[in-house]
């Protein structure tokens, strides 16, 4: 830190992103990434697009929004596609959020919210979670705050249905709802539809987990058209060309090849019931996952010293340090062989 | 704008983008993109990380701060990269300025610094330009502010020299000085030494001029470490993973093949120079541009009337609305090919 740097930024505490690890090869279950990879379509497209790089992309990524919008049934309007969802979380906060209207969010969830409340001075109400790590929407009722939930839920992949989603978004009229749908795709119920019938709703998805894209940057923002405009005003003012042009042609692609991506979630859904079979047998705890990572603790071991036994064997997961969920550990759902290998490594480490 | 949105921003101006038309083929002379296509090698390195989209990128672009330390003589942890400059501005301004520390900058630059500005609330001390638009840099001298100059200067193309640059920093020992050298590299010096020395200086660089990847978006901020860990923890509070895997492959191929982009800038400016000449001899005047792209006017013809005929005839060029530079257009130095089309239509128009 320098001695320019704003006051304001003086307690500053920067998201840590998972290790993403160069000095050996690592079966990687701790990010959440797609086991799968992009299609050969998405393939193409970045190849004809990079043909034209001297061209700026289109700012306003329209034929993205119109591929977007026949796939989730929106109008191109109600769509603001970004540089990675953790863009459009930050400019809903700057758009939604200020001295008088702080953050309310589940305790325990995605660690990013803390990181841009602090940044931009926002208060966070942080809701406790109930028994079994649930969220408990009547805790969310009525907040005077801008709510912000990730369904399914992380680390935990618990998720709250769609009449409890939309009771949040009914009884918080005067304030934004956010529901952050990175994970959606693995088993929960989407909000997508009540854009349409509510403009205090903003549903965030991203093309990094079900869509293989992770490398790519990529997630949308969708919305009542009124709130996207809002969205975008903030995009146009700090990053007006924020989806660069090879990322617009891999999603066009992604979305005519919507398919492909959708029975991989079901391959990885599959392999998540595989696998959580294996380690309930192995005497672990799981929470009921509708995502792509399994939330898990033994009994016979701290999640920390299981985390570091699996690195020992080439296999990465995500540990936490908060205290609440150290017991936990974060373990992505990768290809069926990553998995075995993942339960043969757990043998012999209870064994 | 919804009801929803913070009264902070209810004065919000977004930044305009130069027009991308699509209804019809264009001479594109209006954005400042490179007329050449990037190296093979960017091609190819795309390809490749195509492949791996359904893994994160690298959050630190370690392999690509290496490449572009060693382009620009300077450490790895002195370069940030980021998703094209604007962004790096953007953080900038974040990081350096506040309620008591005003942006100071000239009257007539890069219309994006007043974006910003209003968007987190800074003062803008604008400077008025001196006689042909010059930038003086004696005005910029202990300011008490951050300073903010492109250097050329846009839309005027007009350079200030490394010893006024110097100057500048030196006596602005308590605050940040950017100097954003998007357009460095078609003629004027560049700063970047600079910032070995004085530990508040940020030069930032974009690829999307000189370096033909307006549509990867990649830009750079570098400086001291000190500033560039600042800028950093903006970013990994903003957008951990800013710049996506195809965009941090085709900036290091491009950096890798350094010498290919430099001689296309050298070809800009012989075709800077021969247009230059051709709109002298029918009786324009322009600046003494160091930069790809040329401002002028006819005394026979306003500039909007100019860029209205152009665009008749399938060329467009940049007209600003702002009334001191109304009689003016910004003309981008394209092909050979495409200068000669722009002077063919300007003999039409004035005949």
């Amino acid at each position: 830190m320098s001695v320019y740097r704003s006051s304001r930024f003086s307690r500053l505490e920067p998201y840590v992103p998972g290790e993403q690890p160069r000095e050996r090869k690592y079966i990687k279950l701790n990010t959440n990434e797609s086991p799968y990879p992009p299609s050969p379509a998405v393939l193409q497209a970045v190849r004809r697009a990079s043909e034209t790089l001297n061209l700026y992309c289109d700012p306003t990524a329209l034929r993205l929004r119109q591929a977007a919008a026949k796939v989730y049934g929106v109008e191109p309007e109600s769509i603001l596609p970004v540089n990675g969802s953790d863009e459009i979380l930050n400019f809903a906060v700057m758009a939604f959020c200020d001295g008088r209207i702080p953050i309310a969010c589940p305790e325990i969830t995605y660690g990013f919210y803390p990181v841009l409340a602090a940044l931009h001075g926002v208060r966070l109400r942080q809701v406790p979670l109930r028994a079994g790590f649930t969220v408990d929407h009547r805790d969310y009722l009525c907040q005077n705050c801008t709510v912000m939930i990730a369904n399914p839920n992380a680390p935990t992949g618990l998720a709250l249905t769609l009449p409890q989603i939309e009771e949040i978004v009914r009884s918080n009229g005067k304030n934004v709802v956010v529901i952050d749908e990175a994970y959606v795709d693995f088993g929960a119920e989407s909000a997508v539809a009540l854009t349409k019938k509510y403009d205090n709703l903003l549903v965030t998805r991203t093309f990094s987990k079900s869509h293989s894209l992770a490398g790519a940057r990529l997630g949308f923002g969708i919305a009542d058209p009124g709130l996207i405009a809002d969205l975008a005003a903030i995009k146009d003012s700090t990053n007006p060309y924020n989806v660069n042009a090879m990322t617009q042609a891999a999603g066009i692609a992604a979305l005519e090849d919507n398919g492909y991506y959708m029975e991989n979630c079901r391959k990885v859904a599959a392999t998540r019931a595989w696998a959580s079979e294996e380690l309930r047998a192995l005497g672990f705890e799981l929470t009921d996952s509708s995502s792509n990572f399994l939330f898990a603790r033994h009994p016979a071991i701290p999640g920390e010293e299981l985390y570091e036994k699996l690195r020992e064997r080439g296999i990465l997961v995500r540990h936490f340090s908060t205290p609440s969920i150290g017991d936990y550990d974060r373990i992505t759902v990768g290809a069926p062989e990553e998995m075995r290998a993942l339960i043969g490594a757990v043998r012999e480490i209870l064994a």
